[in-house]
C-alpha cells in the first residue's frame, strides 16, 4: 500500500557535503536516528521516510547557510514546523536536509496600530495569540492543529474563522524567504496595499517550501470584538442547513464561523469530547461584533434557519462554553479517530462554490455508502469546503484502495463543479495527480516554470505540488 | 522634458509579418493616425506614443491569433481598457500592436449564490454594477477613473472601498489569460479558497500586461447593504482626522469608507461641484449594515472624532446626497485640474502602515512649501495611502523637474517608513526606478524571472513594471 512513494530518487549528500555542514554546524547537523524518524512522519497516512539529517536553525544565517550548502550538493531542503500535514508535505522522499524552526519560534514585533504581527516561522498559532492578547488583538487562523504560523503560510492554511477573516493568502502581509542562492528577500512592505509590482507575498504563501525558504512572517491582526457568541442549530438533513448558510451570506450578516457537522461526527464529537448534543446534522455558528450586532446578527439567523426547517438555537454565550464547542469540534479529527480504535484516518478536502456544496457532499455520502469502514463528515460551509474523514485499516490493501477511489471521484466531481481539490491542506505529495486535472496542463506548466526558475537544482521540498518534468 | 521614454528600442513588423496580420484580421488590422494616436495616450504626463497598429478583439480567439503572431515576429503587445492609467502603463514605447477591449465587454455569468460574476475585460466598472443591480448584489472597487475590470486586474486597482472591501488583490477569483505561445489558462476555479499550487491568479493580478493578455475575469460581489449612510467630519489638522481613524478601526468598527481631502482639495471640489464644504482638513465616512448597525456604528465614529477635536457629523442620508459628494470625491482629479486651466497633472501614490501617515503627509506638505505649482491632498486613509495632486505647466520643464523631485523624496520618505512607492496606480514606466529601492535587487530578479520565463521574446507591454535586465 502506501509503497507509492519513490525512494528510488534519494539524493545523499558526498563526503565533503556531510563535512562541509559538520564544520558549519557541529553538534547541530543531527544524524541520530530517533530525531531522523520524528522528521519523516507528518499526519497523512504515509510510511515514516526519515531525512539523511535534521539541523535546527536559530537564526536566518543558519538558514542561509544551510541552504548554500544543499544547492552546492544538489540535495533537497525540505522546512519543517510541527509536523502536522496531512499530504506528505514534509516527508523527504528525496532525501535531504531537514529544517526543523522549533527554535525560531518568537514574536519580533507588534504593531498594533497597524493591526500587524511579525513572527519567526516557529511560533505556532495559539503561542501568537497568547503573546497578542494583551494588545486587544486577534489572529483568526485556525486550522484544526496547532501548527506553526510558518506553516500555515507554507500551506495557505485557513481553518473555521476563514468566511470572516480570510485565510493564510488574505492574511499574510510580508515574508522574509531564503533564495535558492542563499539570498534572503523580503516580499512586501507593511503597506496594506501596494501596487508595486508582482506579488511574490502571495506567490509565496502556498508554496509548501518548493520555491524557497520562508524564514519570517509578518501577519495581519484584528481588534477582538466586543462581543461574542455561538450557537448551535440542528437540521433535518444536509440541504437544509446548506440552504440557510446561502440565505444567510446573501443577507449580508458578516457571520465569524459557520461549520457543518453530520450526524456521525455529532455522536463522535460527544463521545470524545462528553457534550450532549442532539445526533443529526447541525450547524454551529459564532456572531462577533458589538453587543447590538451580535444580538441582531443571531436573529436574522435564527429566522432563516426555522425557514429551513432548523430548531431553536441552543446558546453558548459564557466563554467557557464557546470554549468547550469550538475544542469539541477542532478535537473532531481525534474523535473521528476513536470511532475505530488503530485506525488511520485518510481526509479528504475539496472546496466548491457554495451553489453546489449540498450535491457535492450529499453525491459523496451516496457514494461512500457499504464502504467497510467508518467516515464522519464536517465543513466549513461558508467557503464551500469539507472534509470526508474515513478511519481505515492500516492494514487492510482493499480499504486503502477503497478510500483513494473515493477521493479521486470526490476531487472529480469537485472539479466538475468548478470546485478544487484542496481548501486548506495543501498539495504535497498526494494531490498532485490532480493538479492536471484541476489547471490543466497550460497553467501547470507556467506553475512549473516558476519552479524551475527559482530553484534551478530542485533542491526545496522536491517531489511536492508540481512535478519537475511534465 | 518627459523625453526620458526611449522610443530608440521600437520593433516593427517585418513586410511578412504585416501581410500575416492583414490576412488574418483584415479591415481590423488598424493603421490609421487617429487610432493610432489615441492609443498612444494615457492620463500620465508622458507625450503620446502611438503603437503600430490597433486591434479590437472580437473573442478570445482574437486574442490567441494576435498573440502568437506578435511571439512569431517579436513585436510588443499591449493589452489597453480605456486608457486611464496614470503611469504610463498602455503607452507603446518599444512599438506593437496595441489590443483595444472596448468590444469583449459583456457580463458573462452571474452566480448570485456564490457571489461571483465572471466578465469579459472590457466590462467598465459601472457598467459592470448597473448590470448586477437587479441582483441586490454589487462590485465595490471604484479607482478614480470608469476603468474596465481588465484594467483594473491588471493594475491591481482599488480605491475608496478598500478599507473594507479589499482591492482587486482580494476580490480577482480567478482569469483567463493567454500566454506567450498562445495558450489559454485559467489561473483558478470558482472556489472560494484553495491550497492546490503556486497562486496564478495573485501573480497576473498586478502584472499590468507584462506576462500575459487577461481575457476574462471573475470577479467577488458583495450584497448591497440594507442601510447606507454617509457623513463629512472637520478637523483641526491632518494629525486629528489620522489619529481618529486608527482609533475607528481599533474599536473593531468595520467602516466602508474613510476618505481624508486636505482644505485646498476641499476648496478644488467646492468650487468645481458646486459643493458649501467647510473648508478644513476634512474626512468623508460611509457606513453599511443594518439600520441599526450604521447608527450604531456612526455613534461610535462621532464619538471619536469628537475626542480628536473633530466637528459635529454633516450628514448625508439620501441617497442623491451621498451619491453627490461621492461624485465630487471621485472627480478631485478633475477638480484639482480648475485650480490651473491648461495644467497638467501629476500624481504621486505612496502607501505606508497608518501608524506612519500623519507623519508621512505632514513631511511631504512641509516638502511642497514654496513650489512654484498648486497642489492638493487626499487619501485613503484607512489604507495608509494617499495622492499627492501636482498641476503642473506642461510647457515648463523645471516644473516637471520640480514635482519629479518632489516624487523621489516622497517615495524614499514612504520606503523608509515601511511603505510602498504605489498603493494602487502601478508602476507603469513612471515606478520602474523605484522598485529596486523598495524590494532590493534579489527581490527584483525573482520578478525578473519570472518575466524571462513567461515571455521569452520580451513581448507582453515590455518597458513596463520590470526592467528586462538588471
Amino acid at each position: 500500500m502506501l509503497s507509492s512513494i519513490h525512494h528510488s530518487a534519494r539524493r545523499v549528500l558526498p563526503q565533503d557535503g556531510l563535512d562541509a555542514f559538520r564544520a558549519h554546524f557541529g553538534d547541530r547537523f543531527i544524524t541520530s536516528e530517533a530525531v531522523r524518524q520524528h522528521h519523516g512522519t507528518d499526519e497523512s497516512p504515509y510510511p515514516v521516510c526519515p531525512p539523511e539529517a535534521v539541523i535546527f536553525p536559530r537564526d536566518i544565517d543558519d538558514v542561509v547557510a544551510a541552504v548554500k550548502l544543499c544547492n552546492q550538493y544538489s540535495v533537497p531542503i525540505i522546512p519543517f514546523g510541527i509536523g502536522s500535514s496531512l499530504e506528505g508535505h514534509v516527508l523527504p522522499i528525496e532525501g535531504g536536509i531537514t529544517l526543523d524552526f522549533a527554535e525560531m519560534n518568537k514574536v519580533l514585533a507588534i504593531n498594533a496600530e497597524d493591526f500587524t504581527v511579525t513572527v519567526q516561522p516557529g511560533v505556532i498559532r495559539t503561542q501568537l495569540n497568547d503573546e497578542i492578547r494583551h494588545t486587544g488583538l486577534f489572529f483568526p487562523i485556525d486550522p484544526g492543529a496547532h501548527a506553526s504560523i510558518g506553516g500555515m503560510a507554507a500551506t495557505r492554511a485557513s481553518g473555521t474563522n476563514a468566511v470572516r477573516y480570510g485565510t493564510m493568502r488574505e492574511n499574510v502581509v510580508s515574508l522574509k524567504v531564503v533564495t535558492a542562492n542563499g539570498e534572503v528577500i523580503r516580499t512586501s512592505s507593511r503597506a496594506r496595499k501596494s501596487s508595486a509590482g508582482y506579488d511574490l507575498t502571495r506567490l509565496f504563501v502556498g508554496s509548501e517550501g518548493t520555491l524557497g525558504i520562508i524564514v519570517e512572517v509578518t501577519v495581519r491582526v484584528y481588534p477582538q470584538p466586543e462581543a461574542v457568541t455561538a450557537a448551535i442549530c440542528n437540521f433535518p438533513s444536509l440541504s437544509a442547513a446548506v440552504q440557510s448558510v446561502i440565505e444567510i451570506m446573501q443577507s449580508g450578516v458578516a457571520i465569524a464561523r459557520v461549520e457543518f457537522m453530520d450526524q456521525r461526527t455529532v455522536a463522535a464529537v460527544n463521545r470524545y469530547s462528553k457534550l450532549g448534543l442532539k445526533e443529526t446534522p447541525l450547524l454551529l455558528f459564532e456572531f462577533h461584533g458589538s453587543q447590538t450586532g451580535v444580538q441582531e446578527q443571531a436573529e436574522v439567523v435564527q429566522e432563516i434557519a426555522r425557514d429551513n426547517g432548523g430548531m431553536d438555537f441552543e446558546w453558548a454565550e459564557r466563554p467557557e462554553d464557546r470554549t468547550r464547542l469550538w475544542t469539541a469540534r477542532h478535537n473532531s479529527h481525534y474523535s473521528g479517530l476513536q470511532l475505530r480504535p488503530g485506525s488511520r484516518s485518510v481526509a479528504t478536502d475539496v472546496c466548491v462554490p457554495i451553489s453546489r456544496l449540498a450535491e457535492c457532499v450529499t453525491q459523496t455520502a451516496a457514494d461512500l455508502e457499504g464502504m467497510p469502514f467508518p467516515y464522519t463528515i464536517v465543513g466549513h460551509v461558508g467557503d464551500g469546503n469539507f472534509h470526508v474523514q474515513m478511519l481505515i485499516d492500516p492494514d487492510s490493501e482493499d480499504e486503502w484502495e477503497k478510500s483513494e477511489q473515493i477521493n479521486r471521484r470526490l476531487v472529480s466531481r469537485a472539479i466538475q463543479m468548478d470546485g478544487t481539490c484542496s481548501g486548506e491542506h495543501g498539495v504535497g505529495i498526494h494531490k498532485m495527480a490532480f493538479l492536471k486535472e484541476e489547471h490543466g496542463e497550460a497553467a501547470l506548466q507556467l506553475m512549473r516554470l516558476v519552479k524551475h526558475a527559482y530553484d534551478p537544482n530542485n533542491i526545496f521540498n522536491p517531489g511536492k505540488l508540481v512535478s519537475w518534468q511534465a
